[in-house]
């Protein structure tokens, strides 16, 4: 396996869309599926542009996903996102039975480990990937609507 | 307040969104969004025909419900579902602030209150409408797949 394909080198693609987010005015989440290197969905939170609070980056990356794969299932897959899903889309991780989730921030108030939340048994997940950058994203956004 | 507009009365219309999945080969699950005493979104799973896990009743329902109100959040809005959410739907109802759930059937197994999940502590929720139905009905498709 190459070491190219480093989980630093996909994480900042992620980070890159949740930026296209926070240009938007978007809260700063990106997140993008990964299936043998390639990857088969970029997505970010467009909760505000939709007026839909179920926009959240991991859902649409999710959707995207199964469309490209064309199966309901994520199986051999990575999600990488900047920030621990929350409830809802731990929930969806779940019925999607992704194989891998590594992720940027964690969100210790809204994060599903916070909430109760589960994700599969059988997928594997990472924490703290670029951690520094994708929190200071956040803080950054969050600071800017003050 | 009419007592035409009963929990029941929009659980029954919920129910036969759950027999046009069940005629699908779905899941058999109806969701409908009321405000007012008008149903402003009907929904039933579609999981299998979109290829897509996140495609559950409630979530469709909510999009749909935010799209006519051309509004994030669903406020002065009751969701009937005729299957206690599970904890992807329990999340996304949580973002919604959606004022009142009104479920069908009990989850044991995969519903928020098993797996831990969490609704909005403003979102009252109601249990046990038309539950023999809404249960018997998944009973009998879950029998046809065997």
């Amino acid at each position: 396996m190459s070491t190219f394909f480093t989980n630093e080198y996909f994480m900042r693609i992620a980070l890159n869309e949740a930026k296209l987010a926070y240009e938007k005015g978007e809260i700063p989440v990106g997140a993008i599926v990964v299936a043998n290197n390639q990857i088969i969905a970029k997505s970010h939170n467009l909760t505000e542009l939709l007026h839909d609070v179920t926009a959240h980056a991991e859902i649409q990356a999710i959707s995207s996903a199964a469309n490209y794969l064309n199966a309901k299932y994520l199986k051999n897959c990575t999600l990488f996102v900047t920030l621990e899903p929350c409830q809802m889309c731990a929930g969806a991780l779940y019925w999607s039975q992704i194989s891998n989730i590594v992720c940027g921030a964690e969100d210790p108030k809204r994060g599903y480990r916070a909430i109760g939340g589960q994700i599969h048994p059988k997928t594997k997940i990472t924490f703290g990937i670029l951690e520094e950058e994708c929190a200071n994203l956040m803080k950054s956004f969050f600071e800017s609507k003050r």
